[in-house]
């Protein structure tokens, strides 16, 4: 049995399809799922947008209901069957974000107990055998296996053990 | 340099002298402080009322006005400065707390950056030197110097290296 640590936005939820989504509603253009490959989200507008772009994450309410990521309530409740895992986000930056995340994981992850869930900001204080996370300077200070989740902005980061899905994740660890 | 993970519900923060308060006030009755001493909370009141008595806990609000433990801000302080001190609050069992207790922190503890806070459920993940609690159980699968910080429930438990207020903290850390 492993002790296994499983990212929330862009691994779990489309959390950055979403602050696109609003993006385009409000202003009317705004990158396609295309032009956001490759990119850090702030990147795929122009300067003057790239604040209000990333600022959707700070608002009440914006991450209650976003979108699950393909296969991941199955291949997680199979991993929560057979390992210990938890889930771990980076959520204190947005600290209007928390119940949100929580209420979102309640409602689509609800095998997952209140005892296996972290709101974090620094993830170097996580003690665990895997990290499953899109977000490669979490890896900087962690000692167990890190497998980076394939997200839009990552997809030129070399050096690392690479899952491109869900499916991928199950091959793996189950 | 010791990574310090630093506990708040009556570690911080006089959490269950607020319940105490609160009982009283609405029912007129409730243990002083003196018959709170080596006992648990719900077990200062009538079988009928124990419920009530820990539910104030799960309110929105009720954590965000709490009292603060006599020279905690200082030595966390100064503890701060020296260390890499992380704050670690089971808070997940009470959803609504979450925002209460980032927002006390941050309005009395102010100098301690959003990524050096953790909420979570089991501490079992926890990856740090020392763990400064007043709950024995989370030191069960801790694996570095645990310090039992003195509160009422826990008077009675033997086995453990005892801080009994913030000045003997300082005098060990410091």
């Amino acid at each position: 049995m492993l002790r296994i640590a499983i990212d929330m936005d862009d691994v779990l939820a489309y959390s950055a399809q979403k602050a696109v989504n609003a993006f385009i509603a409000e202003h009317g253009f705004g990158p396609t799922m295309q032009e956001l490959q490759g990119k850090h989200l702030k990147d795929t507008v122009p300067p003057e947008y790239q604040e209000k772009i990333v600022s959707y994450f700070y608002q009440k309410g914006f991450l209650r209901d976003v979108d699950l990521i393909e296969d991941s309530q199955e291949v997680v409740r199979r991993l929560y069957e057979k390992h210990e895992v938890f889930i771990v986000s980076a959520a204190m930056e947005m600290p209007y974000s928390l119940e949100d995340k929580y209420f979102w994981l309640e409602e689509h992850f609800p095998f997952i107990h209140w005892k296996r869930i972290v709101f974090c900001g620094d993830k170097s204080i996580i003690d665990a055998d895997v990290l499953i996370d899109d977000r490669a300077y979490n890896f900087d200070k962690f000692a167990g296996r890190p497998l980076l989740f394939t997200a839009h902005h990552n997809l030129d980061i070399q050096g690392y053990e690479r899952v491109n899905n869900w499916k991928e994740v199950a091959g793996l660890l189950l």
